[in-house]
């Protein structure tokens, strides 16, 4: 992996959260893939299978949202050939007010002649303390 | 990617739902990496970085649990080179009682000589229906 893909695949990863940040559908769709493969489980959502479900999701979300500001951290970026995979911690905020949200996201990118589209995104919401005595799987 | 290839991945993602059915420490380490790039989201979790993390979590896991019956379905798997996505449903049951957990994960394995071996673990919580009025991202 080259220092050039790592950083094509950090700017792939932050224009998603810009698409997420602007609700705007048209946005989001330019950072997706949109072939039948591609999934998508947003927090506390059942998996979507296929580009057209999953456009209809953000299409429903942006529809029904309220402005919110998008940041990440503690991102991880691992490729593997035409695979990338971005790890990192979104926090989602309403604009004027409410506790951020904290969610866990695993996305994946393909890459596609000069361009990385996601394949698959994963976000479910994260604790923002680390208490172990807390936690279970089920 | 050849039949075999997709087996093999199919066959390492349910050696890794025996291993969490099992509660068995080393048979779930069989499953894994060990390396430091490997990370894991346990449902309701932050993120966990590197195998010594993941393999802490997997014994306080296991020390803490009662016997289940894990089973997954919905399974779809990718594979790129020497990278494998597999996202599947989980439905975890205390034997004895209780409604089954379900869980939507993105599974991902890397393969090294004849094996392929699991680097990342997302599930989180996935509602039983489908109702979209109810979802929300935050």
């Amino acid at each position: 992996m080259s220092p050039a893909d790592t950083a094509a695949v950090a700017e792939a990863n932050r224009r998603f959260y810009e698409a997420l940040q602007s609700r705007d559908f048209e946005t989001m769709e330019r950072c997706w893939s949109h072939e039948p493969e591609v999934s998508c489980v947003h927090p506390g959502w059942h998996r979507l299978d296929g580009w057209d479900e999953v456009a209809r999701s953000w299409q429903a979300i942006f529809k029904n949202s309220r402005p919110w500001t998008v940041a990440f951290e503690d991102e991880r970026v691992f490729l593997a050939g035409t695979i990338a995979v971005v790890l990192c911690a979104e926090k989602i905020e309403s604009v004027g007010g409410g506790e951020p949200a904290r969610m866990e996201a695993t996305n994946i990118f393909r890459r596609r002649g000069p361009a990385w589209e996601m394949v698959h995104h994963h976000a479910s919401p994260s604790p923002e303390t680390e208490t172990e005595e807390e936690i279970s799987v089920n």
